[in-house]
């Protein structure tokens, strides 16, 4: 049989069996309505997308490919592999194949008359040497950095892809929930970590998290166990953990759990490329009361911050308000960190990637507004001999908020 | 307890009791003396890494830094976070921190007396906003492409290296033999790949594999049974799988796998930062003789590949052999990939990426070299039915090669 005959007919049908949801044609073009209000803005008379994500959001599929857009005029999707699965996936109506890079300027030509005097390119995110090849390519087209227009379009989330953070948000809870079936004393924290992932695999979970940047790797087997979760390590977060080498010196070790410890579990879930993070304490045996105490300053400082987000608040006025009430609380020198190790916001956008706006936190004064989603997480450390945290993913809302991860927030003691 | 006196007693140890291995200074300096051999070939006057795996090959941390390699006296490594770990992880002499990049160029005039006048980056990697604040940063520096050189030298594999690459083989070993436990006629592939994935994590597996690139996403969980088996996706891979979702369109999906299907199972292990691939094909029950033929048909493409093994061989006439081999044996029209998509390799090197030199493929006539490791993939794809492979990963030896991921080739049939 040839492929694609196949692709055209059975590809999809299995993949809807199966539970894909596509994009909306409607969907796509509100946001491409968004992007292109904003380019003209900038003077940006087209925007060449290359990275996946992007590509992702404003096509609808992450077949490899890339995606023009021009001001005034249809979309053109170039997709090098793999072409029918990319006309299945996207709604757009302009699809073709190619096979080298040396073909945009024609495939450009063809479908828009002539190349673009200004052309955007994610430039927070594009390898030089890739850079340099689309300079050599359109010699006569000035670039932009593109990157800032659709990282503001996309921090505000539609009804489409809130509900898929709901998704993602139902199986976290589920599998937080067998995480209590799961722990027993006499487990490492990394087989712990897999049996969770495991779990929420078999619910649909997509297994990779991503994040914008060259070197910062997100993963789910964020499980830390007593002085583990004491130990600060490469990411920005307030503590590490170990991890199980100096090639991946991050999250759970094989270090076997014991009873009464501290046992943070930070698992993001992944559905439909959507994210929502969340942080809870598990023990086996009840925690020493230093920890339960600490746990319970991470719940009054996390409700503290939901109680004042609706739009129009100030992302740094709501983290400068936590420093001031974990001072109050008695953790100045524990809260978000180590001593000269603090992190410096107490929320993060999510999204399809794990570091979009709003950022609450030092030096990001902007209000927040309604359609964001960030994932609030207070954790207070103590070097030597644990952690703890809470964290969930909210939807700033009319008038207040929602939890899209709608689990209960005690601890979580077998 | 201040965290810098925790880190400097306990972090060591701990790490030390849960296996962590350093990369031994002898180690570090060959590379580093490989490295400024070839820089100064390249009249490269110093060489400022950012890429984690390449700081990770060059100083033994990954911790959040930059490493500064002058042609002459020592290097510098600079970490962001975490200053005390990274100092613990890596023998180089020279260990220091900082907050802001503003700070590299007075960092590196204190410690080398005056800034470099020519500059290796990675720019295969590198962003171009990033590269543009280092533009800034240096102003009289000119920059060079430092990418092609560390590449080169990484491509051949030291002692050390390889034993590392044996461990990640072992695991993969044990992951594959206790599949024959976990598969189970109902379950569905991404369930069978998780439960994989957990198992290997137990035994040290880090997680996530890595490759060299924007947009390509390396992940462990490529189960594909009957149909998504023949299913081409973004991936340059004979067959990429159903996946999850557009978002993530490749290897395993939700569906359900049944008895007599081929399930191809290609999982790669992570032992320290050092990757090593295989493939085998699973089966309930016996599989279609038509795919039983064709997996027989990969074995002796395989072993084609593997009898000229040897340093002096040429990547690229080991490849058409393999194409010749194929018509031979009447796969000419579904050997890697159905008619125009097949892929154009036989083999990817690997070690701490996915995609290192040498590739036997198109394009690339070279020779093998003592201490190349490779991985060795024939697969063949029926569209609408399924596919079979075989890998494995192997070093090239004084006068052959040796396989790192000694499992047996037989079919796992449960």
């Amino acid at each position: 049989m040839r492929y694609e005959d196949w692709a055209r007919g059975e590809l999809e049908e299995l993949s809807q069996t199966l539970g894909f949801r596509y994009t909306p044609r409607e969907e796509i073009e509100n946001r491409l309505t968004r992007l292109t209000k904003s380019m003209e803005k900038e003077g940006m008379e087209a925007f060449l997308v290359v990275q996946k994500m992007d590509c992702y959001y404003l096509s609808g599929t992450t077949q490899d490919g890339l995606l023009f857009v021009p001001l005034e005029g249809k979309p053109l999707l170039m997709v090098r592999r793999e072409l029918e699965r990319a006309r299945v996936e996207s709604p757009l109506e302009v699809v073709v194949g190619f096979k080298s890079t040396r073909e945009l300027p024609s495939l450009i030509g063809d479908h828009w008359g002539r190349l673009p005097q200004s052309l955007g390119l994610e430039l927070d995110v594009l390898p030089v040497r890739d850079y340099s090849r689309y300079q050599d390519l359109f010699p006569g087209t000035r670039f932009m950095d593109a990157s800032p227009v659709l990282r503001d379009i996309r921090k505000i989330k539609s009804p489409f892809e809130i509900e898929l953070m709901r998704v993602a948000g139902d199986i976290g809870k589920k599998v937080y929930q067998e995480g209590r079936e799961i722990l027993q004393e006499g487990m490492t924290e990394i087989e712990f970590g897999g049996l969770l992932e495991a779990a929420a695999k078999r619910y649909g979970h997509e297994g990779l998290l991503r994040v914008r940047s060259l070197n910062y790797e997100a993963y789910t087997w964020h499980v830390l166990s007593g002085p583990s979760g004491g130990i600060v390590s490469q990411s920005d977060s307030p503590m590490g953990g170990l991890g199980l080498s100096p090639a991946f010196p991050v999250g759970a070790s094989l270090r076997v759990m014991r009873a009464h410890e501290p046992i943070l579990v930070d698992f993001g879930t992944c559905y439909h490329g959507y994210q929502v993070d969340e942080t809870r304490m598990f023990s086996i045996g009840e925690m020493d009361k230093k920890f339960i105490d600490a746990y319970n300053a991470c719940r009054e400082i996390h409700d503290a911050v939901l109680e004042e987000t609706r739009p129009g608040a100030d992302c740094e006025a709501l983290f400068q308000k936590t420093l001031r009430l974990a001072e109050q609380l008695g953790y100045k020198d524990s809260y978000l960190g180590p001593p000269g190790l603090q992190t410096r916001f107490i929320a993060h956008g999510v999204g399809l990637e794990l570091n979009e706006f709003p950022f609450l936190a030092r030096g990001q004064s902007y209000p927040l507004e309604e359609g964001m989603t960030f994932a609030v997480e207070p954790k207070i450390v103590f070097p030597g001999e644990g952690s703890v945290g809470l964290e969930n993913t909210v939807l700033v809302t009319q008038d207040g908020y929602e939890i899209l991860t709608p689990l209960e927030q005690d601890i979580f003691q077998v």
